[in-house]
């Protein structure tokens, strides 16, 4: 797949560029990655990139003009490739999540555009295909936000990982990861559980779940809002649901069934 | 305030720190950036930072000893000032939003440790304060997201944005930011909203207010949930609301006043 990225910050993804996971996408040839400068198609030496809002404020918006020229040269340059799909980081996107990333994964061309966060011209965003936060906080440019989905799409293409699956992640089953330990077995006084070197698989697979299933309830109770659960499931949250507040949830569980 | 961050890629931060955001704020002082390679606390040429999980699985797990001396020399050179507090980023944490960030600015140190995704030994974490995950979406590893975490807090800080406000950004008063514009007010045919060339201040206040309703109720309802209206807001919402659902939301809303 393609991923073009449309900045006034390039020197941003010097770091980026050079990840592991980008470095071995592209040479396994999964990726093709552009970083573009919108500063280029910002007219006269003084690079006229932003203006004061219109009706006050503080803050500078971003221009309709360098943006959309630069949309278009990027997506002009496709000539009878495959359609794109644009998407413009803004906190007032919707929230980008593990499912967004294995859908981008399909695309052919996924397109980005990194504004200021204080704003971009309304306008601008009416050429793109979505509008996405990476959550609910405030950064100076959509650049971080690019970055993190283009990471959490480009770690699913073939052969960007070494060897880790990714399948058994937090998220991709709906529920938080186990624990992980590795060696030494005892550091610092700390020991690993122990039935992680039973050798038992069976004993190790239930453990992990239940490790998965309490730290979802713990942490994210959230997430296990809409979850259809299996008996195992069922039955481990049983045990581990004492407090009233988890009683609760597993009354409102069972009643969503 | 002092920003520790504790890496196996260094060299993920290039483009972050030449950031103008970072760089304002290193140069009025508000900010002293520390990027601590991991690696160096690995011992032999080597650098065995990383070994297999007990109990089996794909994936490399990153192992107690490096990463606990790192945090230890890091904390170390403190001496007699004030305490830091240790923040791991995982997929498994507590999501960040911008409230966590409104605390984590007022720390003297803020350390955040960058582990794998994939795994990080669970021994870690309790030598963490904090465990926190920037969204629902698996990335790489914990750069990008310590990224954005710090970029967050660093805008805050005084002296790090050159003139706008902070506090009428989405999120900010518990609502997405109203639409801005720019000039020119036709662009392409599309015309910027009448009122905002008005000069009527309070009826520009009250669009803006009454569009951050909108998109709201539209894009992040769950925004709404938990919130005291004002009179106004109530007035606002109820005017937009025709839908079906948008009445249950604000049946919702009211009855929870």
């Amino acid at each position: 797949m393609k991923i073009t990225i449309l900045t006034m910050f390039p020197q941003l993804f010097d770091g980026f560029l050079q990840s592991p996971v980008v470095q071995r996408a592209i040479r396994r040839e999964s990726l093709e990655l552009e970083i573009v400068d919108i500063k280029e198609f910002a007219p006269g030496s003084f690079r006229h990139i932003d203006d004061s809002p219109f009706g006050g404020g503080a803050g500078m918006v971003m221009r309709c003009q360098p943006v959309l020229d630069a949309l278009r040269y990027v997506k002009g340059e496709e000539g009878g490739a495959p359609a794109s799909f644009t998407v413009a980081l803004s906190p007032a996107g919707t929230v980008f999540c593990q499912k967004t990333a294995r859908r981008y994964k399909e695309l052919d061309h996924l397109i980005l555009i990194c504004g200021h966060y204080e704003g971009m011209d309304e306008r601008i965003y009416r050429h793109a295909d979505e509008e996405l936060s990476i959550g609910d906080y405030i950064l100076t440019g959509g650049e971080i936000a690019a970055m993190a989905v283009a990471d959490a799409v480009i770690r699913l293409l073939p052969g960007a990982l070494r060897d880790k699956s990714t399948e058994e992640e937090s998220f991709e089953n709906g529920l938080l990861e186990y624990p992980q330990y590795t060696q030494p077995a005892v550091f610092e006084g700390e020991a690993v559980p122990e039935v992680l070197l039973s050798g038992n698989h069976e004993k190790i697979r239930k453990w992990r779940l239940k490790e998965s299933l309490r730290r979802t309830l713990e942490r994210r109770p959230d997430l296990l809002a809409g979850r259809i659960l299996t008996e195992e499931e069922e039955e481990f949250l049983r045990e581990l649901g004492t407090a009233g507040e988890t009683k609760e949830l597993l009354r409102d569980l069972k009643s969503g069934k």
